[in-house]
């Protein structure tokens, strides 16, 4: 089996799957509770919360663990947008975010907020100067995704956080407008430092990164306090009550740390990358909808004149798995290649190539011979 | 070990472990992937799917899957109370519900609800009458627990739903008030027939019976339409948005199969409770708190001038492991007992014993042997 379709989900890691049994099994005690099974359990969360801290910069009281990615982009987006209601109603996020904050911002606009759309360029890239312009002084919130989970462009989300704390002082504004950044596609595959780019929020997920489904973290700066998206027992400090998921939280921390070192890890699928665009080159007619500088790990590419469902059917018969658009839209045009303004029909024949740190240059061979004998 | 701490979690079974595995490692993709592997993946949603039904008497098509039972009965109240607020104002639930329906309720009692707090007598149980009396015309919504989580009182749950029915004739309603349930210690215990009981929505969780944490469902009655709690990709049909923890969901799938036949289950356990208050009834002073026909799985005592704290640590020094109050109040005192009118010595030396289908009388015999140490 090729498995090139890492973003959609990946297989969890020999590491993770270790810390998970030991917790389903052996120390499955619940975490809240006060005897030594509880103290136990709760110690595979202080871990996974380190690691994962350690990962973004940050202390490990700044990570709230959730139920996943999605969950994390909506507890950041009602959670801010609910505890500033009474400093403003403009919102300010990209066309081209994950169906998670795109959905949760068009509730808010049917509730009566004002959002600020930001368009992409033909690259895929929400422009800096946009964003600026975009805040004024009724701005309680701006969204921006760290990498786009289709396309791979890097977005300028420490342009987001500046325009946030200019606007903050140009308007005199009781409070800065808060910012988060949806990292789920960047978080273990690019360094990142919370306190350098200087977001209020930041949403990462367990599998995307060999970890396992069902786990995610939002980062919430200190200082900053937002609404719960759910009420129940205290757990995560009342921000995100329920049992704690030990086995998949423990699973997420022992995937971080497998992670090794993310530079070499970079350089590596970078390597890839050429190595596939290289093999690209010598089909015709392909077309590269990723940008040049995108996060090495994504590549969006069409045959216009095939269609990519089935491209997707001819390549999983070879054993080959990519994703036409991303697994959340199964299957619907693409909101982000639309948004850059391309062509129906590149959007129609488009896929998408991604990459973990398990891949090898025979995976491209074989993804690109079985390419070229489709083109015929 | 002497594990009685079944109602705050469960050590998974092998059956559900292998079940998880196989998706962790083999069967790992995204649900929603249009490829073979999300067709795999989405096999085992529909198994576990079934499965969930079939124990509540039900159609695959009404299970959604969530992240626990909090997020279900997150869920059913905020999704429910949205959806029917042009209606009315009024909701009804107990003061003895999980913190998940309490807090939820108090959240929307801030917002301008008009929440009735039905109060129990004395053996822990909600009146029939008092949800009759409590419906009026601007009724939109009722919550009421199936099983008390630390008393194991049985609730009149089919009377809440006629009262939401006949409420709905009496008064000409345009909607009858919408019937949820917390039946998250009750599953997997009795035999639970939704459309009997004829509720609109029923929480359960698989942490309870053996399966793993993290993952719970929501049985949503044919017709009846919720709110999201969360917007995001068009999983769980929406509902419910997220890539679907797929092993996780297998797991409860697989512990629900595992449950074997629950009438025997039943009967074990009433066993094992008999076993237990006869051998209790040697010891001078303890005090049975849940009533004599409570669910057998949990059996609430007291044994005053003794702090269920110490009681708890003295038992654990004997690898017994009982839990004062539910893991998910962590050491305040109790609202149940409270709510019930006990004295304050008796809430404070209580404790919470509570058995699975793999307790035998050896772990009965150990605990109250213990006791009788500790009573010296």
């Amino acid at each position: 089996m090729v498995y090139l379709d890492n973003s959609s989900t990946t297989p969890v890691c020999r590491r993770a799957i270790e810390a998970m049994n030991k917790t389903l099994c052996e120390d499955f005690g619940n975490a809240s509770s006060l005897h030594m099974l509880g103290i136990d359990a709760e110690s595979y969360l202080d871990d996974a919360r380190a690691s994962v801290a350690k990962r973004l910069g940050c202390e490990s009281g700044c990570i709230t663990f959730t139920s996943g990615g999605t969950e994390a982009n909506n507890m950041a987006v009602f959670g801010a947008v609910s505890a500033r209601k009474r400093f403003g109603k403009r919102i300010i996020t990209s066309e081209i975010e994950h169906p998670s904050v795109l959905n949760a911002f068009k509730a808010l606009e049917n509730e009566g907020y004002e959002v600020i759309w930001l368009k992409p360029d033909a690259s895929g890239k929400i422009c800096e100067r946009d964003i600026f312009e975009a805040v004024n002084n009724e701005t309680i919130f701006i969204s921006l995704m760290y990498v786009n989970n289709e396309t791979g462009a890097l977005q300028p989300v420490e342009a987001a956080a500046a325009a946030a704390k200019s606007a903050a002082v140009r308007f005199d504004m009781p409070k800065k407008p808060l910012v988060h950044c949806d990292a789920v596609q960047a978080f273990g595959k690019i360094d990142i430092n919370v306190k350098a780019i200087d977001v209020d929020l930041m949403s990462v997920s367990a599998h995307k990164l060999h970890g396992p489904k069902g786990v995610g973290a939002l980062y919430i700066k200190k200082g900053v306090r937002i609404s719960p998206l759910m009420y129940g027992g205290g757990q995560e400090k009342g921000l995100r009550p329920g049992t704690e998921n030990v086995p998949a939280i423990a699973g997420f921390g022992a995937a971080v740390e497998d992670i090794g070192n993310i530079s070499q890890n970079c350089t590596a699928a970078k390597a890839l990358k050429e190595y596939l665009l290289s093999k690209l080159s010598e089909i015709d007619g392909i077309v590269i909808n990723s940008p040049a500088d995108a996060l090495p790990f994504i590549i969006n590419i069409s045959l216009p004149g095939h269609k990519a469902e089935t491209l997707l059917h001819r390549l999983e018969a070879k054993e080959i798995y990519v994703s036409s658009g991303s697994a959340c839209s199964k299957g619907r045009l693409s909101h982000v290649l639309k948004a850059q303004g391309l062509d129906a029909g590149i959007i129609d024949s488009s896929i998408r190539i991604s990459l973990s740190r398990f891949n090898t240059n025979r995976d491209i061979e074989a993804l690109a011979q079985a390419l070229k004998e489709i083109k015929g």
